[in-house]
């Protein structure tokens, strides 16, 4: 049945929140400690950053369509777990993993819905549409916010260059120059506060 | 500058993630431990479970709408908390202390952007248009699946009889009389399973 294979869907990606990111969240809790944020908030995050951000796109966007890539584009980590940015064996497999996760997740949900959000995660991986662009740029660009509020976390944990940081947030620019803007002033100044290794 | 103004309300926002739900995340953390769902994750499982589910609302829906509404409808809880459905001194200052709270966080947000957003906020509260119906529907029926799924944790906590939630659920079919049969079932059975007191 359509109906009950849906629900099995949203039961299994539930698991999203417990798939845990390299970055903290933001917001301490109420004892002031800082935690791991997770994928499915950070989905969250991303997807009302998109809608707030839209106007900042470099190409006409369809915002719709961008919401519903934003809050699918993770979901194969459930299967594939989260690979960091800077890890270069885990990204040598990380398509691969990927792959097959999608495979076993969208194919829950009956066609033809489970062959569209299938596509749409598709489309996000190529990097092409203007909507698979604008939302890699707010998703490149949410960790670099995150890491600046929290002290360089990830980065002094894994002993992030500037450089390797600026290389990989091209990809911002790309989706958004005011935003690849901004992007470049952070990295700038998080390098001077010793959050970044100085190239 | 609107983009800064953007970017203040894309890191007060991450707050959310703090917010803590009476309800479980249904998927077990590695050490096989439960813990309770946070706001944030909670605000992505149903955006993309109104993605899902849409066609089968009772009157016609704008999908885009319908998301943003999902994105933003709980934003409120930065300021005010989560108030639990069946707290009754609690849902009786909740109006005034989300209105502030939406007054506050909106403002963020230079107009017209913060307008809009506090606009959808109200519309969802309101509970009339299709798109409020049938998000509100969703909304109430995921922490009905999750109790089924983690053994009734929050009825049984706080004593909840089969007749209230068959009341509190009554919003699900007037969104989606499709949904609204499932959490009939799914209250029916949850009462023969001993997760809620019988009436």
């Amino acid at each position: 049945m359509l109906l009950k294979s849906k629900i099995q869907f949203i039961i299994e990606i539930d698991r999203l929140k417990q798939v845990l990111r390299q970055s903290l969240v933001i917001a301490q809790d109420e004892a002031g400690s800082s935690r791991r944020e997770n994928t499915a908030e950070h989905s969250w995050h991303l997807a009302t950053s998109v809608l707030v951000l839209a106007s900042h796109s470099n190409e006409k966007l369809d915002l719709l369509k961008a919401l519903k890539m934003a809050l699918i584009h993770d979901i194969v980590e459930i299967d594939a777990g989260d690979t960091y940015v800077y890890d270069e064996s885990g990204n040598e497999t990380k398509k691969e993993r990927e792959q097959k996760a999608a495979q076993r997740l969208f194919s829950i949900i009956m066609p033809p819905l489970g062959d569209e959000l299938k596509a749409l995660w598709r489309e996000f991986e190529l990097g092409r549409s203007s909507e698979a662009k604008f939302v890699a740029a707010v998703d490149r660009l949410l960790p670099l916010i995150a890491n600046t509020m929290t002290g360089g976390h990830s980065w002094k944990k894994h002993q992030i260059r500037a450089e390797q940081v600026y290389q990989k947030c091209q990809v911002i620019a790309s989706g958004s120059d005011e935003l690849g803007d901004y992007a470049a002033e952070l990295i700038e100044s998080a390098t001077r506060a010793g959050l970044l290794l100085e190239s």
